[in-house]
C-alpha cells in the first residue's frame, strides 16, 4: 500500500502565491495525456525500465544461491548509477546491522578515496569474496582504478583462479569490461542497452547484490510491477501516482519558485533512498536551465538542523515527507520516569516520531511551504519496488514536461575529460591545454 | 595549514554575472569593520564560542581516561547540536573503522526512529556502557524519550547503580536533566549558557566523546585557538579566511542568485563535517527570508550524481570544495593491467581522485559556476579545529551581514509545539487545536 496525500501543496490549504490551485491541474490535461502517449509507445526504448518488472530473475537467484554459500564477502565495486540502488535496497530492506550479525558480509567500493577503499580491505578476505564490478559504459574511471588493484592482488594471491573472484555487470557489446570478460572467460551479466545508468535498480546492476543479501527481488519486482499497470493505464494525474509526483514539482518549479526539492523520510532505512533519488532527479532533470535541486532531509534528526531555514528561510522549497506505518520493531517511554517528561509515558519511539512528523508538517503549513506525504505500511521489497517505479516514472514524465530528454546526462563528461587529459591519456591533449587556461590560483589566503 | 583558493569566485574568471568583481570587497570595508568591532566586544556573549579554545580540558580528559578505562561502550543520547559535532569529530580523527577495531566502541542515539535505537542496543552490553545524555535545553523530546527508556532499563539491572552510566551534559542551571542529575548525585559537565547547540562542538558536548575515542582534544582547541588569533586580529577580508568566506557567501547569495552552498570534500572522512556544516549554516541564517540552503556532496561519487545539475541546471548555486592533501594510506594501481586501462598505471588512487577534483572544479569554472576550494595538508585534530572555528565564526559574520541573529532559531518551536499538544502535554492544549485546524487530509491517492 502506498498513499499520497497532497493536500498541503494545494492554494486552498497554502494560499495561491505557493500552492496549486486544483484548476492547475485540469490545464495540464492535454499535454499529460500526450506525455502518456509518447511514454507508452517509448516503453521498449527509452522508456524500457518500464519492462524491468516483467523479466526471469531466474539466472540472478541462481547465481545470487552459489555466491551466498561460497563466498563470505560480496562487493560492489561501482560508482553512481552502479552502487546508489544497491546501497538503497541493502539498507531499507536489511537495515544497518546486517553486516554485524549476517553472510556474506557486504560492502561497496564506489569511490578512489584510498582510505575508503582500504577500510573495506581490511574488514574483507579477499579470497573469500566475490566481487561484482558494475559499470554501464565498462570504462568508468574510479571503477576501474579499483578493479585494477584488486584484479591484480587477487591474481597474484590465485593465478588463474581469480576469475572465479568476479562477475561483471555491464553493457551486453560495448566497452572495456565486455570485452575482457568474453577474452577472460569471467562471467558477465547484462544491463539493458536502453537503460541509462540511474534508471538501473532493477536490473542485473541491483538484483544481484540484494539477492546475495537475501533480499526478495521477486516481491521487489511484484511492487514494481503493480506500479506499473496503474500508471500505463491512467493517463490521469489524479489517478497516477507518478504524474502527480511530477505534475506537482513541475508546476511549483516553474510557477511558484520552488527550486528545491526536499525529501525527508521519517525512518532511518530510507536514507540512502533518498541518495537514489537525488542522482535520479539532479542528473535526469538538471538541464538546459532547468531541473530542481534534490535535498536530502532525515525526520526527525534535521527538525533539529533544516528546519529553521525551510520554514523562515527563501521560499524555495517543495517538502516530500516519508511516513512508514509500522515498523520492524518499538519501545515504549515506561511509566516509572521523572514527573518533568512524564509526558512522553506510555508513547512508543514510534508514536513519537511519527508526532514529530505531524508536528513539523504543520508547522511548516503554517509557513505556507508547499509538503507532500508518501504512507506506506510496511518498507518491503514490495513497497519499495513500487516506491521506486513511481519515482522513474515521475522523473521521466517530468522531464518531457520541461520538453528535456531526462536520459543523457551530457555535462558530465567534461570533468572527465580534463580528468583524462591530466591523467595524460591518448586522444586527451587539447583537454589538457584547456584545463591549463580554466585552472588558476590567482586569489589565495594561506594560514597556518 | 588551510588555504583558500577563492579564484574561481571572481568575475575576472566566470563574468560578472555570477562572480565578484575584486572591487565588491572593497565596497564592504567598512561594514566589515564595523562587524569586526562589534564581534571583539561580544567575544565574552554571543560570541562566546571565541573564547573555547583557551578553555582548560583536565577535568574533561580525566573523566574520559576513566571511561575508558571503565567501559567497553560509548553511547551519547542526543540530537541536532548535541550529536552532529560528535559525529563529525569521530568520523573525521578516526575514520569509518574505528567500531571495528577500538574500544570503547562509540555510538550515538539521534533519532526516536526505533529500529534504530534497536540496532544500537543489539550491538551494546548495557552494563558495560557509559551513556552521554546532551541537551542544552535539557528537555529535548528525542533526547528524553531515548534517556527514558536506558534510564528504565539500567535501574532495573543495576539498582541505584545506574547513577555510574550515566554522565550529562546541559545547560549548568536550567532544565530538567541538570535538576535531575542534581537530586540523583549524577555527574554533570556544563555547557556555558552563552553557546548555542550548534556552536558547542568544542564545549564538553564534542569534547568529552572525542577524548573517550582517543582524540587529542588540546591539539583541536589548538587549531581553534590559531584561527581565532588571526581572525581577531584581522578586519581585513583579504587576510581574515571567516570574512573571506561569509562575505563571498553573502554576496554570491545577495547579488548574483545563489541560493545554494555546496560543501563537497573530496575525502570521506569529512562526510560528517558537512552534516555539521548544514545545520550550522542552515539554522542560523535561514531566518527572515534570507539564507543559504546547504548541500551536501562527496568527491567524486556525487560527479555521477549532482554534476550534470551543478553544471547545467539553474545558476543558482556557490561550491565549496574541500581538499585534504595527504591521507593516511594509499594504493598504487600496478602497471600489470589490461591495456584498455593502462593510462591509469602508475597513479595512486589519491592522486587520482585529486585528479578527479581538478577536473571537475575546471567544468564547473568553464560553466560559470562560482566555486571556492579550502586546502588543508591533513586531516589532523589541529586543522579540524581551525576549520570547525572558521566556520563558526564565519557563520556568526554572515548573520551580521545580513543583519539578522545567527544565534537563535526561533521557526523550531512551532512544531515542537505541536508536538506537545498532540503528546496531551499540560499547557498545550491551544496548539493542539490549531493543529487540528491546519492538519488536513483532503487531496489523497492511494495505490495498492
Amino acid at each position: 500500500m502506498l498513499k499520497i496525500d497532497y493536500t498541503n501543496v494545494m492554494a486552498e490549504l497554502i494560499g495561491e502565491k505557493d500552492g496549486i490551485l486544483f484548476q492547475e491541474f485540469e490545464e495540464y490535461k492535454f499535454i499529460v495525456e500526450e506525455i502518456h502517449e509518447k511514454i507508452q509507445r517509448e516503453r521498449e526504448n527509452s522508456f524500457y525500465f518500464t519492462q524491468l518488472p516483467y523479466q526471469d530473475t531466474k539466472e540472478i537467484k541462481a547465481i545470487a544461491k552459489e555466491i551466498r554459500e561460497n563466498f563470505d564477502y560480496f562487493v560492489v565495486i561501482g560508482i553512481g548509477g552502479s552502487a546508489l540502488g544497491n546501497q538503497m535496497l541493502q539498507e531499507a530492506i536489511n537495515g544497518f546491522n546486517y553486516n554485524n550479525f549476517e553472510f556474506p558480509k557486504f560492502y561497496i567500493m564506489d569511490n578512489v578515496d584510498p582510505e575508503k577503499f582500504g577500510n573495506i580491505l581490511d574488514l574483507i578476505d579477499v579470497k573469500k569474496t566475490m566481487f561484482n564490478v558494475i559499470t554501464k559504459s565498462g570504462s568508468t574511471v574510479e571503477t576501474m582504478a579499483n578493479f585494477a588493484i584488486i584484479y591484480t592482488t587477487l591474481k597474484e594471491l590465485l593465478g588463474e583462479n581469480y576469475k572465479n573472484h568476479f562477475i561483471f555487470t555491464t553493457d551486453p557489446e560495448k566497452g572495456f569490461l565486455r570485452k575482457f570478460g568474453q577474452k577472460e572467460g569471467i562471467k558477465t551479466l547484462d544491463i539493458p542497452p536502453q537503460v541509462g545508468g540511474r534508471f538501473s535498480v532493477l536490473t542485473a546492476v541491483g538484483l544481484l547484490s540484494a539477492a546475495v543479501c537475501n533480499i526478495d527481488i521477486d516481491s521487489l519486482l511484484e511492487g514494481a510491477k503493480s506500479a506499473d499497470k496503474i500508471c500505463s493505464e491512467n493517463s490521469n494525474v489524479l489517478e497516477n501516482p507518478a504524474y502527480l509526483i511530477g505534475l506537482i514539482h513541475y508546476i511549483v518549479s516553474q510557477k511558484k519558485g520552488k527550486s528545491i526539492s526536499v525529501m525527508m523520510p521519517y525512518f532511518e532505512r530510507l536514507s540512502s533512498f533518498v541518495d537514489w533519488y537525488r542522482q535520479l532527479w539532479a542528473e535526469s532533470l538538471g538541464k538546459e536551465g532547468f531541473g530542481q535541486t534534490p535535498l536530502k532531509a532525515i525526520g526527525s534528526i534535521d527538525q533539529h538542523s533544516q528546519i529553521q531555514l525551510f520554514r523562515e528561510g527563501p521560499k524555495d522549497k517543495i517538502i516530500t515527507f516519508i511516513k512508514v506505518e509500522n515498523s520492524l520493531r518499538d519501545f515504549k517511554i515506561p511509566s516509572d520516569i521523572p514527573d518533568d517528561i512524564s509526558y512522553l509515558s506510555g508513547y512508543t519511539l514510534k508514536e513519537i516520531l511519527d508526532i514529530e512528523l505531524l508536528g513539523t508538517r504543520a508547522a511548516l503549513t503554517k509557513s505556507k511551504v508547499p509538503n507532500l506525504t508518501i504512507t506506506i505500511d510496511e518498507l518491503n521489497p514490495y513497497n519499495l519496488g513500487m516506491l521506486i517505479y513511481i519515482y522513474e516514472l515521475a522523473t521521466g514524465f517530468t522531464g518531457y514536461l520541461y520538453k528535456i530528454n531526462p536520459f543523457d546526462q551530457p555535462a558530465v563528461e567534461e570533468g572527465k575529460n580534463f580528468a583524462y587529459g591530466l591523467m595524460g591519456r591518448k586522444g586527451y591533449e587539447d583537454k589538457l591545454k584547456e584545463f591549463e587556461n580554466l585552472d588558476k590560483e590567482k586569489y589565495t589566503l594561506k594560514v597556518e
